[in-house]
């Protein structure tokens, strides 16, 4: 195992002292337990939104954290849940007075987590609410998870919801738009190699040199099929018609396109397989009216990518317009 | 090789064909020959700034065309020199009537075909002036280059000139601040892995399990020598120390420090490394003011990263500040 890392316990808290140090005009650090939080939180009269999930998928969560976005994200281990007492902590520190909104991804490990932290905290006399993000249409009850995955719709769900918390909706309307987020995205990725966690030492998987595992989890988890290598337009057709069909879309839609990598691969690709997406939506009618294409949901070092599509109305496509500073994505400021 | 391309002669074009599907309010592309240019181009009465080099690089340089930055971009094939044709396209592109910049990585093929390229636009009555970046400390007269390669100082270079031009700037004094900004940045990288060029189908070096590349270049050019694998800390180390000291860092210098993966490194790992920097500068007085994190420059899936550091003055910050619009680098607007 090659990693740029000192050793494996102290990775996380020293990526996270890297970010504290790149990005203290938006966020500080907690250590014990890990939270990175806003620097102005809590804000008051505002909802909080905070997410959290295994560390090695950076920059999800913390690099979501800023204005617009997240009031706070727990990393928990490599691939590992947070524990309950990050996000109590989290939701205590960024309850500004109209609640606080949990963005839990589906795997069992963060379900169960959230969920104790979220009766901590409305013992606490906060009130909380929790949305799961289950998104992936490759598979249903894999390793870890209980129906489908929570990939790469958590992202934009991020964006979008906490944009409209950062406007002073109210606890309930903050949740309700996640959940309709929620059921108008949907994503599938592949990978071309497996990925390494620290504590482990080896890869995750082993996948033959003209292998693809097609609807790989962003843990390694297996996916759909594993088949021999093709061209990116015939893989990328493999990610997006499922998406599509599962979507229901239909001639007229408005979309968001999100095309991801998992870490390892080039941005050139990603292109490649963006402009495959396009011409698959074009050819039913459906118009891309915003796009997201980088590493943003990733699974360490992993070779591979992921497809998301979230249908867009109005709300959805102001909303992810409104500005938005983080270390990750900014625009509008 | 396993790679998300349809074919090794079409990767360039459709990888640029995903590039203006996304990023269509801001650039355009030209397809034979190859050039990505502003959709504004030329902005009458500023200097036109372009650069170009080989692809596999992304998002550099592509991704920085927009405003604030690059006018024009030139990209060859995977880790080849762009014709004389394309940065001559370019040229009569992007003039507005007060000339145009051209920035070139200090690699023979591209010094000959920026060369050729200068003489044809000014044959055509443009006035052009060029600036060659070559600030990668590890070696000098390595594969493909006389002198120093140039590296990381081109992003930095690229924001900071072009936003000196966006502000309306004559030439001379653009080019002035440009071969300011590269006496001024030093850099150096390493790489744990090789990366494959799609034409070669193989790597295009060997490393051992347990090696490192110390002083790599971005096409895989041997860098100073090949250790043993260490710990983040002591490699970082290796790459800082000798940045610094070329560079001549006295306590109370103000710096901007870019940590840049190679591609394939996760960003968790390269916060480690940002965050041994700033302690190294922090020991030596060195005030780390600004910072970039992030794969901005790199070598396809290569797994590595590299330390740029850019010696600040009240012009550069304000100008590294000043609103950019572009596909991989955003803020102010």
């Amino acid at each position: 195992m090659k990693k740029l890392i000192n050793s494996v316990d102290d990775f996380v808290k020293e990526s996270l002292e890297g970010m504290q140090k790149a990005h203290g005009d938006l966020l500080d650090v907690n250590y014990d337990p890990f939270v990175v939080f806003r620097t102005d939180a809590p804000v008051q009269g505002k909802v909080g939104v905070i997410s959290g999930g295994g560390s090695g998928h950076e920059p999800m969560h913390g690099g979501f954290v800023g204005k617009g976005m997240l009031d706070a994200a727990c990393p928990g281990e490599v691939f590992t849940s947070p524990t309950p007492d990050q996000m109590e902590w989290a939701t205590r520190k960024v309850d500004g007075g109209a609640g606080v909104l949990h963005i839990v991804k589906n795997y069992s490990g963060d379900i169960m987590n959230f969920e104790m932290a979220a009766d901590l905290g409305k013992d606490a006399g906060i009130e909380v609410e929790s949305v799961v993000v289950d998104d992936d249409v490759a598979v249903k009850d894999s390793l870890y998870t209980q129906g489908r995955r929570g990939v790469g719709g958590t992202v934009l769900m991020e964006k979008i919801v906490g944009a409209k918390a950062e406007e002073g909706a109210d606890l309930a309307s903050v949740a309700g738009l996640a959940r309709d987020v929620n059921a108008n995205v949907r994503s599938m990725g592949l990978a071309l190699t497996s990925c390494t966690v620290p504590a482990a030492g080896s890869p995750t998987f082993e996948l033959g040199d003209d292998e693809v595992e097609i609807g790989i989890g962003i843990h390694g988890e297996p996916g759909r099929e594993r088949i021999k290598m093709e061209g990116a337009d015939q893989l990328t057709d493999r990610l997006t018609r499922p998406v599509i069909e599962d979507l229901g879309l239909n001639s007229g839609d408005q979309v968001l396109v999100f095309v991801n990598s998992m870490g390892g691969t080039p941005l050139a690709e990603l292109y490649v397989i963006y402009r495959r997406v396009v011409q698959l939506l074009d050819e039913g009618g459906v118009q891309v009216a915003r796009h997201l294409v980088g590493p943003l949901i990733t699974s360490l070092e992993m070779q591979g990518a992921s497809v998301t599509i979230l249908r867009l109305d109005d709300e959805k496509t102001r909303l992810w317009d409104a500005p938005v500073h983080t270390p990750a994505l900014r625009w509008g400021v």
